[in-house]
């Protein structure tokens, strides 16, 4: 739906500025890189700005501040739900914020977004042995009925393994719980998503997944799931790793398993919410938009300060400091802090239908949804000449040692993803976040897991990138060859 | 007290086999060690023994035997808690299993031991803003009024800056939150072990600390504390350290922070639990011991795998090996799982009582109980010459990568730390446990922790070691410089 949609934005078609050879690994190799000299002396000639913007926040008035109001207003507001009056709260601080440092047109725009809540989840490990199950309701859920359900538990470690001949015929009647080894998010989360509804599809009363995550400390991780069209909804919940691989052992010994879950979950209608939006408005193409975003809202579990608090506030930022030091690009820089992308991108759906007329002239967007830790430079889904042009500008980055431009493999950003996978170039913020997915949908996701530094880092390649492409003489090209044939995974990250 | 009773022992003078240098590092260099030749052509002759007893775990007959015996166990049991039902019938389980393996004299040893359990725990943040305080009872707290504490909180972060002048007036009547930075588990735990007595003579009303941990993931940290004698015995828990730095930055704001705690545990009278005890005894000199050991019970969250299932396990384990291999030392080789190690060594304290007359015919005492992870060698109190007794067994460990032999700074073992700090030679277990304050004391002490492969070679470690210092023609040297001049921390580990 959204790829047919999209697939008739008129292609703004590349220049042929760029001579390379076979880009066969993600990294942009310098020397296949022949940008035309004027091109390269443009860029360049941002040095003088991209060390302003640097020293500002590295050594300067700005230093710290990313962290700073990123901590006040999570220790104000903590999580902010999808569907809650504390994320509309929220929202409104982060609109008087943005005013506060001088962005231009701040405004909310309303999105009717989903509203679930917990009400009580208990979990109770009943035969081999009395124990607490810990448990945490994947988004979305069906509640159990009132008096709970105990059942036999059969324990699987893949979706083929279900559907096996000896394993689906003994499903009827039982809570399923899948002990899925991690592979990677984007393959593992696959239990999370649709885990319920394969269960359901073969009888199941329920489903447990082990939670999705390379490492655990006995820790829960929540996230949206959905369930299929015509399929009985069962409740759902996720354990932690080690309960799952406790039950497969259980299984493997030939005990009988037996557990018990009381969950109650409220659906309401949906509610207003919205979109925040601040601007510094182009000096002379003002309707051409550098988009740079994250989202505001969370899960219930933790602050969500490293998902997306982060990459909401470097977005935001990066325009305050650009808007504090003076520089106005030639066109328009767009902060965008999305609403409810934990339910499925609720918030970007309604901003890309009402905002479809001006996507022609979206010249590059950006979002940071996979952590702000130590920046390395910048993951793109743009072409292979824009990856040369972004490469070319992250040089600028050294001082930060933020230098590395990669071609993504799946499309970047979550919220932007279907912008990026089909012609608007785009980028989100390479960062040395291989423990992101330890944090992540779960109570860990705290200020803590951010650094100050890494954060004004992350800032000043934020604001020097978007800069620069808002302000170069020339539009950012945009090329068919970013565009990917499937369109990627609409669960959110 | 103790030191006192031990430093009576009549200390074994060490013969004088030895020439070594200055021993700057930790580590013993071999050429700083001139062991007589016929002694190191003995221990060099159990070569072959000592590959028969690796294959037999890394390749054999036990390989993973040590884990699968663990899981069977924390899977039929969880956690083990000084005073309950539930450990008694888990040490009645690891007596059989010790029969089962064939051990000797396998019996049980009885102590009297304390009986804390935890009811119900509530943390509540009531300003600056609503919101769950996870909050765990340190042990032996007493518990809050029926109607619970709701107070002002002050946060420090070191007893100076609780003593400081203008600190220590405003204290009276609040909850103290102690910010600890964590600088190691020996220096920080002073806050979980001293922290309530320390605000309570400044009239405090409830002490709370950030868990005592390097890393954390919104984990709570339990273990033992202490009320001083005559000081009002105030509640205390640990909450996160996420937690704590919270609470820090509201305090730095400015902002009043009040928090409410309704704490309750009951505090039984003392109740018998049993050390377990398992022998092979010595072919010609069955009086001497070599003793081998680790702890039974745990703390009440998790399961006790790493603290100290793994631990206990390959102690029997290491026998039941042993045995099943037809070798028998000149010395009773002797596995003690005590009890009621986390309520403070009460369980050894006991058997030292029981032991005391024996303890002349200890030749050398072990015990693991700082993790089972990758071994690495051996770290011990036993004198330059037994280090370098240590260093030529552990060369034997060359097929495992285990061969580094390392003096102790601080005494090794917790349970036997009394001893090897008063002339009877001793070691743990050297391994790669650099995460192992990350699982301490949590709900993340689980069977995923451990590795089957570290636990076979732990084991195969453990049986070596123990078994050539049993089996050597002379006793192992007692020499005095092993005898630290201060009595190390008595709060468990």
């Amino acid at each position: 739906m959204r790829l047919l949609v999209l697939s008739i934005l008129l292609p703004v078609l590349a220049t042929s500025r760029i001579i390379h050879g076979d880009i066969k690994s993600n990294e942009i190799k310098e020397d296949e890189c022949i940008l035309p000299d004027a091109l390269r002396q443009e860029i360049r000639s941002y040095e003088t700005v991209a060390n302003t913007i640097i020293n500002s926040l590295v050594n300067g008035k700005y230093k710290g501040g990313t962290y700073k109001e990123l901590a006040k207003f999570v220790d104000t507001f903590g999580a902010r739900v999808s569907g809650t009056e504390n994320l509309e709260d929220a929202i409104d601080y982060a609109l008087d914020l943005m005013k506060e440092y001088e962005l231009e047109n701040v405004h909310g725009e309303e999105a009717q977004v989903p509203h679930w809540v917990r009400n009580h989840e208990i979990g109770e490990l009943i035969s081999p042995r009395k124990a607490s199950l810990p448990v945490l309701g994947l988004g979305s859920s069906v509640s159990t009925p009132d008096e709970g359900i105990e059942a036999e538990v059969i324990v699987v470690n893949t979706f083929d393994e279900l559907r096996s001949e000896n394993v689906s015929k003994e499903v009827k009647g039982k809570i399923v719980v899948y002990n899925e080894e991690y592979v990677s998010y984007g393959e593992t989360v696959q239990y999370r998503s649709q885990g319920a509804s394969e269960a359901s599809k073969l009888g199941a009363v329920a489903s447990l997944i082990g939670s999705v995550t390379p490492f655990s400390m006995s820790t829960l991780h929540t996230g949206w799931q959905n369930y299929e069209d015509g399929v009985t909804p069962i409740p759902t919940a996720c354990i932690t790793k080690e309960d799952a691989r406790l039950l497969q052992r259980y299984q493997d010994r030939g005990e009988k398993i037996v557990v018990k879950l009381d969950l109650s979950y409220t659906r309401y209608n949906d509610s207003t919410s919205r979109n925040s939006v601040g601007e510094i408005e182009g000096s002379t193409d003002p309707k051409k938009v550098v988009l740079v975003s994250g989202h505001l809202d969370s899960w219930d579990v933790g602050v969500g300060a490293m998902d997306d608090g982060g990459g909401a506030f470097i977005s935001w930022y990066a325009l305050a400091v650009l808007k504090g030091l003076g520089l106005k690009a030639k066109r328009t820089l767009r902060a965008v802090l999305w609403t409810a992308e934990e339910p499925g991108l609720v918030g970007w759906e309604e901003y890309n239908r009402t905002h479809f007329e001006e996507l022609s002239n979206f010249t590059f967007v950006m979002e940071s949804d996979e952590g702000t830790f130590t920046p390395l430079g910048i993951e793109y889904a743009a072409g292979a000449e824009g990856g040369c042009i972004i490469q070319e500008i992250v040089n600028l980055l050294a001082p930060i040692n933020a230098t590395q431009a990669v071609a993504s493999k799946g499309g970047v950003g979550s919220d932007i993803s279907a912008w990026t996978s089909h012609l608007i170039p785009g980028a989100s913020l390479l960062n040395a976040n291989e423990k992101y997915f330890w944090f992540h949908h779960t109570q860990a996701d705290r200020m803590e897991v951010l650094d100050p530094d890494d954060l004004d880092k992350a800032t000043a390649l934020w604001a020097v990138v978007s800069y620069i492409i808002a302000d170069l003489t020339e539009d950012f090209p945009r090329t068919r060859d970013n565009a990917h044939s499937n369109m990627v995974n609409v669960i959110p990250t």
